[in-house]
């Protein structure tokens, strides 16, 4: 693997999966592999399971670790051609060459501010990344992608399932605040790549990109959706069309035990309970959340390997 | 050892203050024991001597460490059944299983606001994730106490101490700011389990928690209390009756090296000089707070020690 | 070495340059000799490049690190006699000593302010720290003085010098902020001690400390100077007699590819583009900032190895 910026880097789906659920087994069987290798991490965001989770795995392999909070540190300027006689210090050309100097691999999260539809889908902080660093490039959640956490979501998936062929559907919740699109994407993404049953179910308006959810079945009535799913994946997102508003905050779209039924919820966390999902999903053990995050580790380790094996 | 939130969790006072100072003699004979496992720190306030020390400690027995400053990262919901959807982003019932799951042992630092003293004495952040966790909590101060330099403090008078019973005294000073009980109650209960002579000072009104200092002898008159004492501990706090008000700030109650005589000087630091205690205190022989700070490394690895070998 | 704390601790330049480009070579030759030794970095201000190369110097020789940013844990008081009963929490003289304890080496970043000369040139939280730490202290850039930047910029000249007395100029540059002499001041005095035909440029009124530039030629005229130059090295500094102030931004000292002609360009980073140097230099192979900037690390692992072997 030569990046991990989106899931198309990925070249065999449940080949990958399988390997990191084998890591889970063994964390420590390649804690040489990482040996003289350093990873650097950029937080542009703030960040708690990424974090831990990224860092974790790393140290797993035997990597070391060095974690910079891009915020408190520069002001990066990404334009070409600028005249930088403002408050931006650093050309991102300079700082991507100069940073792969001192790390082996280079993971980034940078988020969208949900402000420029276009800007955040030309993905400006981590293609700026990708095309000046000379070391590959881990996603830890840019604009538009999490895959990251979407592929801890497959291995989830794959760990927990009872039959062949799963029926799974990524369900809208309300949310107070304007939340990006990048980790419902991801998850579209790597579901159309894995052996599901999926669809997704949201109020009319919510629409994602259509290039990203192609022809995936959308339904409208979250109840009908939901019926005989075996995993149901929650997750806020704002408007798409009417880029980062709020158009809805319809309680009725939060999660519930009933309309759950007996299927496992899932969710990438942080999540807002008794707004997203109720306190007696949460509480059940129906939900899965916390062992869905714990193979955060465990993606991100998956990925690191193959990127180190490959340096 | 389970956990570490409280002194009450050391079974054997004598017997763990001896094998720090074992460990002080050969900080690295046990660097193999914390292979394989991650303390993770939570700062929900900053610090210098707890982290460094404790990191430091952790490092010491080869574990990994991960530190996460909470309050640049995510405010969390600890309040059962609420609706979140005002600013709190995070529950900590998710966020100290998913933690738990990337640490082995999870160390945490939470003071008191001083504003809610029935809030505070609930200890809500420290026992929320005492009972959400599902690995060892280590308390690098909360709202109501700091056993780790309680322990210090309990190291370091073994270490120094010429006779067999000394007399120690906790002796209130000055500060310009409202300070928390958490170390003098602390090193109240710590000085109750220990082999000394022990008494405390204060101004009238002043007095700590009275569940704490139990039958502890309590003198208004600083000078009388200090005769022929062998170890002073001066420390400031807020008024614990007229909750977290500063209601006297009497300069003579700040420790000269008069008052002191021949008695060696403890505090926890940082200190105000020439406020709490003046100058020719701190620079002189009889003050011993750099080896005293130099032990909070002994405490925490003595802590983690015994910690990481009952996981 | 006893300590980094400016050029002169180097006692034998061209040895030590040497030294370092053999590292460069084998990096993880002397793994082994910090084992069980911890380097403290305080930052009192923020840092991308020294940050990384001096983490990654370390760890490349077994170090332990850790890591703290002052201003967010404490603000220090480094006056002696005063009376602590302001916002200052900690005297120095405890910090100092306290963390000599947690750490074998302690690095500190404090910048001028650019607002007292007589202040920054009494270089008073490097000294503090200097005099009551009772480890070795490197200067990772103080007030006056940017050490570890100028032994980076002698590796390099040293490195891509095609001649054995290469011509070498330091060409002061434009800016919209005002920055502090140190980079500047270290690389006079690096020059000052190395193999070279060294000269300055600056405009008129932009002297440096005359104590430091001596004998060293002064060119008004920036183009003469630049003349069969082999390295430029240009840097922004504010004015020194009328301290910290901007009295030009005179865009015509921009340095320019047709100014540059064949010589190598040297700049410490990070640089405003197009202000301080235009697009075609940085992006032209006469730049050799990123080569530079990756000899901060070897730099770095210079020093401490001389300084851990001295221990």
């Amino acid at each position: 693997m030569k990046k991990y910026t989106n899931i198309n880097d990925i070249k065999n789906v449940s080949k990958i999966i399988q390997e990191a659920i084998q890591l889970k087994e063994t964390p420590f069987l390649f804690e040489n592999l990482g040996k003289h290798k350093t990873l650097v991490m950029l937080f542009f965001n703030s960040s708690l399971r990424t974090r831990l989770s990224t860092e974790k795995a790393a140290k797993n392999l035997g990597m070391q670790v060095m974690i910079l909070n891009v915020n408190d540190t520069w002001n990066l300027e990404f334009e070409d051609g600028t005249v930088m006689n403002l408050n931006l210090s650093e050309h991102v050309k300079e700082a991507a060459q100069v940073i792969s100097q001192y790390g082996d691999v280079i993971a980034i999260r940078a988020f969208s501010s949900l402000e420029n539809k276009e800007k955040d889908e030309s993905e400006f902080i981590l293609n700026s990344f990708i095309k000046y660093a000379t070391v590959p490039v881990v996603n830890m959640e840019s604009s538009t992608a999490h895959p990251l956490q979407a592929l801890t979501d497959a291995i989830t998936i794959e760990e927990l399932k009872t039959k062949p062929k799963p029926k799974v559907v990524l369900s809208w919740a309300p949310h107070p605040k304007a939340l990006p699109h990048a980790v419902a994407n991801s998850f579209v993404k790597m579901m159309q790549e894995t052996a599901v049953d999926f669809s997704i179910t949201h109020p009319k308006g919510y629409e994602l990109n259509p290039e990203i959810t192609k022809n995936t079945p959308i339904n409208h009535n979250q109840e009908e959706a939901l019926r005989n799913a075996d995993f149901v994946y929650v997750k806020n997102w704002s408007n798409y069309t009417d880029y980062g508003k709020i158009t809805s905050q319809d309680p009725n779209w939060m999660l519930t035990k009933e309309k759950l039924g007996t299927a496992k919820f899932m969710h990438c966390l942080p999540v807002r309970r008794n707004v997203v999902v109720e306190d007696s999903v949460l509480d059940s053990n129906n939900s899965v959340v916390i062992h869905e995050a714990n193979n955060r580790t465990y993606a991100a380790q998956v990925v690191l390997k193959k990127i180190i094996e490959n340096i």
